[in-house]
């Protein structure tokens, strides 16, 4: 093949917050599938929060990145040549190929794409990110029909799923989101039946009047001075899945939770989780979530940037908080 | 019966610590047991943490005690008169009747003390406190034999017995407690494999060093940045259990739980929990707990106070912290 390969690789690692600095773009031999493997073309790149801690050298759930390598992401693509038996030229895959216009990944890796729904949603709502809504809210927080739900980073890609089951579960949900532009998209598109501004001054007492019940599952994002509000609200019973803490990140004075009495008093479950803990429920969750997209039941927005080039920037974006809905990459 | 029954009553709500002005003594008639109840003659008195919210005038899990009204808690004695075919007079029961001498309830109501343990630990070990201990611990928990366990207030009475069911468990045991008495007797009498004492200047490089292979599971009863130093510590998968928070009781501004990333990165199940939700486990926890102390396996020490006079000072010394296990009033 006379095509190059093109990656962007961790050039350095970020001191405070990461800069479009820390990567590198290179051009590099096309790779060869060995027996048994498969050569994907990647045209979309998915851009997720958890890419912030594998530049880190902070050995936590999963390796960092090393220093020159390819830096990690979910790809979806076309397959160009096949070693594999179930897959041939041209099959729709998604799969975990990194920041990079072409890759080699054995067939027990790749994920076959629902034919129903675009490429890009095996990136999102029917990828890693809605796997992660739909594990985190139906299985750990095991929502019913009539509770209160309250999903934090309500437009981002977890979130935005995560709120969506919650209403098709029969839930009342309150979406949080950082202004009234993300607010809008979560209550009007999403269907969340109310959305608050985490940044309005009368946040607490906004929050107050959107939960009259009080509220028994939270799914949270961000952590910080927002949980501790939504605890305040807590209901007996009630669970909170821990899915991410993005006010804790480069911030060397978290608030967290300075009162743990309202766990005990009303015997919240707080669990932390991590979707790769849960892969035998992968296939369901894909299934069912797929089901959704196509019956148009779950409704979803992308943030593309375009060309590979974009990503770095797309990641600080994502962080920033200046992305709407999923962030992707289109690779040209 | 010429006998006066004597009680001690709510006479004021605390503001900020309580002190024993908060209470008055009374003498009254000796009630009398309507069809189905029984008389019992109280013994011993439980004095435990929980009553200190029940001096407010807040309704949490449990409605607060109405100024004027008895103030609440476990009693062992022996039956009286009974007007319920299961009772004798003579029988030994626990029940909760309150701070006073003499006590009406339901015989449904009243719990059969297991002949080979003293009363008095029908209100510790095999009562109230050991059973938080016990659904806390191998309920919540499920601790695994090998594994390490930190139980907080370790010389209390449900901390003391929850560090001793992991031992039992075959669990690594590292009691937490306040000074050195306290801490030799969880080592020495309790059979903890270490005791920290969380005043130590060097409490956290303890830590460090009692812990090498991390902390499986945790039974907290203080919060705080005790808490804190033990999630720095804390292995993948583990359990919290919240059963208490001493360090927000009476504190402004208490520290809790300033990160919540490690709670994610390592997946922690953090549980708070009362263990009035499980009174389908009380009879299992009692017989086991029950065979524990008369085989020898559960030890416990006991603080006695004498006289039912003495019961608020009690209060205050359990909640000042100066009580050693058990905390109990015999009534003369």
């Amino acid at each position: 093949m006379s095509e190059r390969n093109v990656r962007i690789v961790l050039a350095s690692r970020p001191e405070g917050r990461p800069t479009v600095e820390n990567f590198r773009r290179e051009e590099v031999e096309v790779p060869a599938p060995a027996e048994g493997e498969v050569l994907v073309r990647n045209q979309w790149l998915s851009i997720d929060p958890y890419m912030r801690g594998r530049m880190m050298d902070i050995r936590t759930y999963a390796e960092p990145v090393a220093l020159g390598e390819v830096m990690v992401g979910d790809t979806a693509g076309v397959v160009v040549e096949s070693r594999h038996p179930d897959f041939a030229p041209g099959d729709a895959v998604a799969a975990y190929l990194g920041w990079q216009r072409f890759g080699v990944a054995v067939g027990g890796a790749l994920r076959r794409v629902d034919p129903r729904i675009p490429l890009s949603v095996s990136l999102g709502v029917a990828g890693m990110p809605g796997v992660t809504a739909w594990v985190g809210l139906l299985d750990l927080c095991q929502p019913k029909a009539g509770e209160t739900v309250v999903v934090t980073a309500a437009s981002g890609g977890v979130g935005s799923v995560a709120g969506q089951l919650a209403r098709i579960t029969g839930c009342r949900v309150v979406g949080i989101a950082g202004g009234p532009d993300k607010c809008r998209h979560v209550k009007e598109v999403l269907g969340f039946d109310v959305c608050l501004d985490y940044r309005a001054e009368d946040f607490r007492q906004q929050l107050k009047q959107a939960v009259p019940q009080g509220i028994d599952c939270v799914f949270d994002n961000v952590g910080g001075s927002v949980l501790e509000a939504l605890i305040g609200r807590i209901n007996p019973f009630a669970r909170v899945t821990l899915c991410g803490a993005m006010s804790e990140v480069d911030n060397p004075n978290p608030v967290g939770l300075r009162r743990l009495l309202p766990l005990i008093v009303n015997r919240v479950k707080v669990q932390g989780f991590i979707v790769g803990d849960h892969l035998e429920r992968w296939p369901a969750a894909i299934a069912d979530l797929s089901d959704h997209v196509a019956a148009g039941r779950i409704r979803y927005r992308e943030t593309v940037s375009e060309g590979l080039e974009a990503a770095p920037q797309a990641l600080l974006d994502l962080l920033a908080g200046r992305s709407l809905g999923k962030q992707l990459v289109r690779i040209s």
